[in-house]
């Protein structure tokens, strides 16, 4: 695993560049990271480029042994290319044009843009895309227009456009819609608006709004695309391309960018969120929550990295705590465990003035010293030198890892769709599918994300959850996963539409009859105070918020059952063989996921024929090329591992402090 | 009373209609209903017209013994209307015009939307008009843009000359808005604007907010009536005419629809509303919510019906649970009881797609199977028939039913003027005439909702709450009312301005003085988390929203004191002999109103000289044409009606369990 | 201390105007206040002035003994001024142009406004300006535009010019505005927007913002100059020119309107704010949060006045609860006890139209009645007259007012840029500087505000609270002030930034070094339902919202010390001499600020070699002119004052019951 850091010449003095890149390499990073946002400095009249200053940038790195990221600067137009050209701005849910002064201000929708785009590229890729001294390149800057969704014209004409071509006919689209409700029918495309509930009475078509959120993912993937084409047609394959996704950001859809290389993402853990374990948990954030991302990104293209991780202290978050001592590098220690290619700390430099002024660097403001996070970046990187030397890199993957190790088959449409769709304004779908990794995180169990192309029999064991959109292909597929042997948990929402969201014309749900061997009668959902309750193996757990009541077919068990409400002594969760495997439907969720991990447990257990051990909360174990990592995120309590006798500690002690990090061989 | 069931033919196959109708024929409904939202069906192209297919349906309802409403299409006018004719849209308050994409997004101002919609309804009352096989008519559906106030230029122009006519010169305007007021003086109307409070850094005039109110829910009802007149020059006098607005939707004033044959209105009672009792209140709504539409509405015109009564669970609440089990039949006991002509259920079928495909119906999304909900209105529709092969239908109206029978002064310009000018943002005037209601309600108390013009005679009992503005010719009225022995009742806020919501340059609430024998010294209200008390018959109640500190004149006695505050031992209601009859006045308002229930009961029993049976939570009787019906809205408790010995049951058991129901004769 | 009140002589009967003038004169008042918000009746048409509707009303003012204040009628144009001319109409943060029906909308930089106003203020100055029955000058009224901010047209075209004028070229201003960030460079200013968060996909620069906050209160103050310096122009040197702000509006800077004679505040203590002591605090508010704008006003130019004092129940809060019996005169006691020149009641009549119905006056609706608001008046105008009488205003200040006499040093600056870079959402600038605002005036320690280039060496003790940007003159002034044996308190932030808002190029706060003895090593900050603790003679306080953890230079101690946290034992209060003086710095800010008072009484005792009393909560002493005058704002409990053997009672009583006063000397 690299390490490296930003840095912006272009946002210093020049004398003190020497300096700077210099102290970068003393501080043993291994790369540095240039030309983000940098438009203005590279092209500050259309047409005119300087490179000069980058060049200099670039000689400076070489001659401190550091590789450089080169980075496209797309998320950071000049000024004069929205004042000549405002018809690439994007505008927003209320109709105002979003303006010069911040970033992400411009539409993928604009031709105008993207030929705007290629010049620069183009020019950089020349200068640079046969440098050896450049390592890869990574495309704009965390793709999305932040909370924005682009109304403009261009979006619009763009939108019509995938429409035409999804559909080729608008009598197509009026029955995927459903038009004839409300007689929305349309006669042609050129009528079609974005959905945008703030100009209708009321909530706009939900197949329309779907379609919207796959265009408009599909349209930032297509910018990316168009980028990484230009630059795959002109660098040397010795450069890999890759971006950088916002770690939780919804409306994307990085799968969609298999054209790159990787896909990288950012990581700030500790910004104000109500994560973590202990009295201090804001100052850590949980292993689940920080590893997501990493199983996610990976699962991709079977590799990722952090592109940006947070030195310390932030700006931007609703109040901005002290990370806890160590928590730089125990993040670090995961991102290792977890495979991470390399991570990049973002940003050597404090900023002095600007919109990140308290944004932390590897340097407090008076651009020498370093900051606490960079001594944990030091360290870090003498201690993985260190591990590096004492290693053999050929070990066999762990048995217990393969054996267990679980698909969670996922998509957005789902996560659009069911949050558009909620029928509680307690649904949060990604909150739903996150749990379920949490429990298999805490289980130990090695998880990749997989979609729905994706071979299902390299796995044991497939979790299915709140998959709303389905087809018949889908769940045959499904079903031969458990009748060739596989454990197949399903959880609540799953099939109770088609692909274009429509209800089947049957009962609700109706490919679970046959697949999981049960029927829904009906789903419920309870007022945020109001906790109903489900009895599972002698203990009773809370639910709030989704409910479905189920009738097994012959053959299904019941193994939970709702506890109270007027349909208490009804099935929860139900059970099947299924062929040499078996199909496990949850049809509940409860707050604080405890049943859910319950019932995962048993069945790996009896699946396994091994117990299985559940981390306590805060400790996370990892492995990677034949070592193991534990970390230990709870911000105020000790863990201790248990080691195998034949197990070899490399690094750390057995009794993990807060943030403690324990690495050894078995 | 009728049952019958909505169908959209033009949202499911052709060859489904028939097995569709026969079904809904054979659950044993009586009429169906059609062509709401359909005119993109009836009317593809301007001018071009389609209704081979409502023919058809038709003839496939007569055929299967069904009745039909036919309905006007205006809620949802076709895509080429608003394409072509722009100018026809609505603007909301923040300027954005409002597109086609959902419904109610034209402008009942638009003259080219009308003249479209004369053409369209022209065409249907011609085909159908004379048709015996068509029942009546509902003109638009929830008339009302929702949630959105509609500023644009057209409605600011018929609001001009709405002025106009009003006012005549703007010299008259000016001294009624009192534009004398921070220079706002007007020199002619047409620089007159909407009030709009997003558009002037302050608080719009409150005169002229009041007339935009009443502009609003007049040109609604001028919207609906020039439909309505269009119908009644071409359909048949065997078909009647009415529309449907929303139970609690507050722009609008249905007692402006008197041309309508009846009003008729929409239930929703479980969509996540905090209403009801026991710990499953939210499943079942409360009687008195539930039940006020029934005599708001019936006292337009004498009758009323419930065009749209829920099936089930619905999709568009904050979150959406399931009703309990024989809320539905409940329900339609109720509407039974308070005299519906007819309830129609929503819809026949769920729908598959479109913005309410978790809105159940009479058939689950299978288009076959009864739902729960049709369950319900099957046995509803069997019991009904055989009480009306029981029960002689012309016994008397029971003594204590006329002699208590109360009406509530009522009009619009209360509840907006007092809302925009609350004094307390917990200040809600809605709230506080329900909760009257359900005070006489819960007292067996029958109630009319009527107008100034009213003849008040009819009545023993009047209640005025909160009724802000008044004339002199209302206060004579209201004290010859108690002269000649009637009960009057007044409560906080009579009387503090004129109707055109000027204080009286007089002491505040002047008319009280002589009318009540009250002045009000001034008036109180406090932060929500603080409580003053006020003792009545040695019990204290607690308030914090509304009181006024009342000094009595000679004659008029205190009945209950303030307990606490700076003004302790005032009084807080009083109460005087006035001719015949009695005058009270109640200066609080308290939060659980026990307060005030105490004192109608204590009013009420001494005037009729019996004790009044207070029904407990839940419980509600009403009587039909001989018939006793009593239900029980608790959800978790039972309730036991005490029968005289003379009854006779018909239907259910003295003890009623939640959504119990009990039909008797005495 | 004079006592007027308002009066709109244009919102009543020409034939009431005799009567109500008499009866204002008849309750002791000495002067009124004509023409605010009358533009409409002085200017009814373009260029056509009628006057004389207000000559007669002065005629009337003059012939009852009352003095005149005359008003610009600025904040209230007519509706012929914005519908000839709209460009003169603000624009919120929307884009939505504000328009006619309230106050304050049109622009401070539309030079077309600004040249109507000149036309009616030099027609006024003409008429009035050497009329000595005009006692002075008020212009505009409460100068902003409420919460709107203006986004125009002319507003942009003003800005950029302020922006040249600073800045000269824009190199500098790109320099100065970090624009090397995210690639904002500009060219040349007319690519320069007004700063507008919902303009742009994320927060806009916060150098730019700063610029912008500088340019509005610029503006707003421009505005009043201009409208100043015509009537220095023109009227006699007898009549005084002042405006009246709001007393806690943020976005103006009431300093730069050291051309106007003095500046005067608007006070309206009770309108549903949860300030207060005790269980009706709501309705008497604090002596500190009431008794602030006084101090702060009268620092500009060494007196102040209230133009507009509440005079009971008002209309616009959130609630509006009755000001508890003696309120308004306990207000006018304390306004006495401050040193104001007058106070002026808004208003006589209470409007019976309009958007402020319900805003009391000093008669009730009827236009005669005295409320009881007015009945404190009359006794207070009296018992002033005999106090007048009594005393003998040549008394010298008592030395422990001299000698405890403090300043705060207090710019606008800091708190625009403190809040828009809090860095959690918790911290409030103003909160933060008032409260020791508070800890002082308990303590009876007098205050003064002052500016950077005010003479520090007038005070003994300095506080210098959260200031943020400093520059190399202002550190070594302060440094001065303590060397030369001043007591300097500096707060949290102080010189985290220079000027322009940028971080030094050192460690953080890096002149603290020098100055206090201390270095920054970071800052913490925690979710709002965490605590940390600090310890401070053997006590521990609790924060949550900001805390900086210090390093002591050599000489320099440790007052206060963190007792939790992964910090804890280090410093939170550190403390040094300096020269003959002392600087102590507090880096931690509390909730309840029980902390700051503590380690501020220790200074103060120390330095002043004797105890200080803290005033119990509510109670408030004050000295004017010879007299001492306590007011009890405590809402439920008596306070006692222990009086000196020596001192006089002129009025009340020592044991003071809620809003109670007692005057004495000594």
């Amino acid at each position: 695993m690299k390490l490296g850091v930003y840095y912006y010449p272009e946002q210093w003095p020049r004398k003190q560049w020497d300096r700077d890149v210099k102290n970068i390499a003393s501080m043993g990073f291994q790369f540095t990271h240039y030309a983000e946002f940098a438009w203005t400095f590279m092209e500050p009249e259309e047409g005119k480029f300087e490179f000069g200053w980058l060049d200099e940038a670039v000689d400076l790195a070489a001659k401190n042994g550091l590789k450089v990221i080169m980075c496209t600067p797309s998320a950071a137009p000049p000024i004069w290319l929205t004042e000549k050209y405002p018809e690439t701005l994007i505008q927003n849910v209320d109709g105002l044009v979003q303006q010069h002064g911040s970033r992400e201000h411009c539409s993928w929708s604009s031709m105008k843009y993207r030929a705007l785009n290629e010049k620069i590229i183009l020019e950089m890729a020349k200068r640079y895309g046969n440098d050896k001294r450049i390592w890869g390149w990574q495309i704009d800057n965390e793709p999305s227009h932040y909370s924005v969704e682009d109304y403009s014209a261009v979006a619009r004409a763009r939108f019509i456009e995938w429409l035409k071509v999804k559909y080729t006919n608008i009598d197509k689209l009026n029955e995927t819609w459903g038009t004839s409700f409300w007689s929305i029918r349309y006669q042609n495309f050129e009528q079609i608006r974005i959905p945008n509930s703030n100009e209708i009475p009321q909530q706009a078509n939900p197949h329309a709004m779907l379609d919207f959120r796959r265009f408009n993912a599909a349209e930032c993937a297509d910018f990316i695309s168009f980028q990484a084409k230009i630059l795959k047609q002109k660098v040397s394959k010795d450069q890999w391309v890759t971006t950088n996704f916002m770690g939780q950001h919804i409306p994307n859809d990085p799968f969609l960018n298999k054209d790159l290389d990787f896909v990288t993402f950012t990581s700030y853990p500790v910004a104000g969120y109500a994560v973590g374990f202990g009295e201090n948990g804001y100052r850590v954030n949980s292993p689940s929550f920080n590893g997501f991302p990493h199983d996610y990104f990976r699962s991709i293209k079977g590799t990722t990295a952090i592109m940006e991780l947070q030195p310390g202290q932030v700006n931007w978050g609703k109040y901005n705590p002290q990370p806890l001592p160590g928590a730089v590098r125990l993040w670090l220690y995961q991102a290792f465990g977890q495979g991470s290619a390399f991570v990049c700390a973002y940003r050597y430099r404090q900023p002095l003035f600007g919109g990140e002024q308290y944004h932390y660097g590897m340097t407090t403001p008076d651009g020498v010293t370093p900051s606490p996070g960079a001594k944990e970046y030091i360290q870090t990187i003498k201690e993985i030198a260190e591990l590096k030397a004492k290693f053999k890199p050929a070990k066999e993957y762990p048995a217990q890892l393969t054996l267990s190790k679980t698909a969670i088959l996922y998509n957005r449409d789902n996560i659009w769709e069911t949050n558009y769709q909620r029928q509680s304004y307690q649904w949060n779908a990604q909150f739903h599918i996150t749990k379920y990794y949490d429990a298999l995180r805490s289980l130990q169990v090695p998880v990749d994300f997989i979609e729905e192309n994706a071979d299902f029999s390299k796995y044991s064991f497939l979790i299915v959850p709140a998959y709303q959109l389905v087809d018949e292909a889908l769940v045959a597929k499904l079903q031969k996963f458990a009748e060739k042997g596989g454990q197949l948990i399903i959880t609540c929402r799953f099939a109770q539409k088609d692909k274009n969201a429509h209800l089947w014309e049957a009962q609700f749900q109706a490919p679970l009859k046959k697949l999981a061997g049960v029927n829904v009668r009906f789903f419920d959902m309870l007022p945020e105070d109001r906790y109903g309750k489900v009895a599972y193996q002698g203990k009773n757990y809370e639910w709030n918020n989704w409910a479905e009541i189920l009738d097994n077919e012959p053959g299904t068990n019941t193994i939970a059952t709702y506890f109270d409400q007027y349909y208490k002594t009804s099935s929860a969760i139900s059970q099947k063989k299924s062929g040499k495997g078996s199909v496990t439907y949850i049809g509940v969720e409860t707050d604080a996921f405890k049943l859910e991990k319950s019932v995962i447990k048993d069945i790996y257990e009896k699946a396994l024929s091994r117990p299985l051990e559940e981390l306590p909360d805060g400790l996370d174990i990892n492995y990677r090329d034949g070592l193991w990592v534990a970390t230990n995120f709870h911000s105020s309590e000790n863990r201790k591992v248990s080691l195998s006798p034949k197990a070899k500690i490399l690094l750390g002690e057995v009794d993990l402090k807060p943030c403690g990090v324990l690495v050894w061989t078995e």
